[in-house]
């Protein structure tokens, strides 16, 4: 069974996923994750702020490998980025429009309101553009082209995510898939290689 | 004077956009209007979900203008695409990143928990692609096409705000707009007329 810290940090990542910071209050976590009100103390004596900040790193970070699963393992760089796209919706349609990025809603929430809270989410979003430049660059993209791309198709989810949800309906993922994948294309027309370097 | 109904409007609007909805408290917006509290539901019946939905739309749908102002104005729409999104970071900036969407952190917060909210959200953003749409349309572009642009440019304003909220940069923004701008140029070159319609 899983360490009350770790049930701790479970409980609160899932439901800041569905209702927020804000919206999450410590008696809920606890009940959640069944631990005793104290223990939350105990591993997290900062309260809530230090939680939340654990809670966005642990859960945010791990997503960082989805670049790794969809684009630098793909043959094609444009079929990477449209599968990648196509990923996320079939798990949006799956989990009832309720599972999409892990920290979106805690980083709009916070950005203007808790600075400490802001630099963690920061810090996820920039291990992420790391890694997916890492695997943009791996098909002969410049640094510049490689980060430009990582970053679409980082803001092109977040913000289809937030419409996705919305409207209930994948369109906005669909098109911005489309999006990506019409950048993508451009950059590998005016990078210098346009084939896949050889890897490992 | 603005009446009592509008100072609660736009006092609860203002909260939204830095708060969100779960973080606004009624008293919050009271105070901030200067409002009785009962006049909350006098105006409001249905309480604090009532004025959300209303907020929401009377803050939200107004940005349709943007379309009209930056993209069907334009004389290019690629140069249009390109100005609305500096544009953006430019007010991010004047704002200390704290103005983005007027709706799109209450859109996260209640996508999965409020239905009446979420359907609020998601009658702005279709009035957004439908103004969006007619927008890019006026370039040439198929019905199919100018709508596929219409949600690139809002999935990735929205995915931009996220990122450059968080990071309290521009990076995000200006690559979000040189992504719709590649595809704008894509639709626009199998498009059946890349030339401006002549208008009016």
């Amino acid at each position: 069974m899983a360490s009350t810290r770790e049930r701790i940090v479970t409980a609160t990542a899932e439901l800041f996923r569905r209702n927020g910071y804000t919206g999450t209050g410590l008696k809920q976590i606890v009940g959640r994750a069944e631990a005793p009100f104290g223990s939350l103390y105990h591993f997290f004596p900062g309260g809530k702020k230090q939680l939340g900040a654990e809670v966005i790193r642990e859960a945010g970070l791990p997503y960082a490998a989805l670049f790794d699963i969809y684009i630098a393992s793909a043959d094609d760089l444009v079929a990477g980025i449209e599968q990648a796209f196509a990923g996320a919706g079939e798990t949006l349609v799956e989990t009832d429009y309720a599972d999409a990025c892990p920290i979106a809603t805690v980083a709009l929430e916070v950005a203007s309101t808790d600075d400490g809270l802001r630099r963690a989410t920061a810090e996820v979003f920039e291990a992420w553009l790391a890694t997916g430049t890492e695997a943009c660059s791996t098909f002969g993209l410049s640094r510049e082209a490689a980060r430009a791309l990582a970053i679409a198709t980082v803001t092109s989810l977040e913000g289809a995510f937030v419409l996705s949800r919305s409207l209930r309906s994948t369109e906005p993922l669909d098109a911005a898939g489309a999006t990506v994948a019409a950048r993508a294309r451009e950059l590998l027309s005016t990078s210098a290689g346009s084939a896949r370097h050889p890897r490992g």
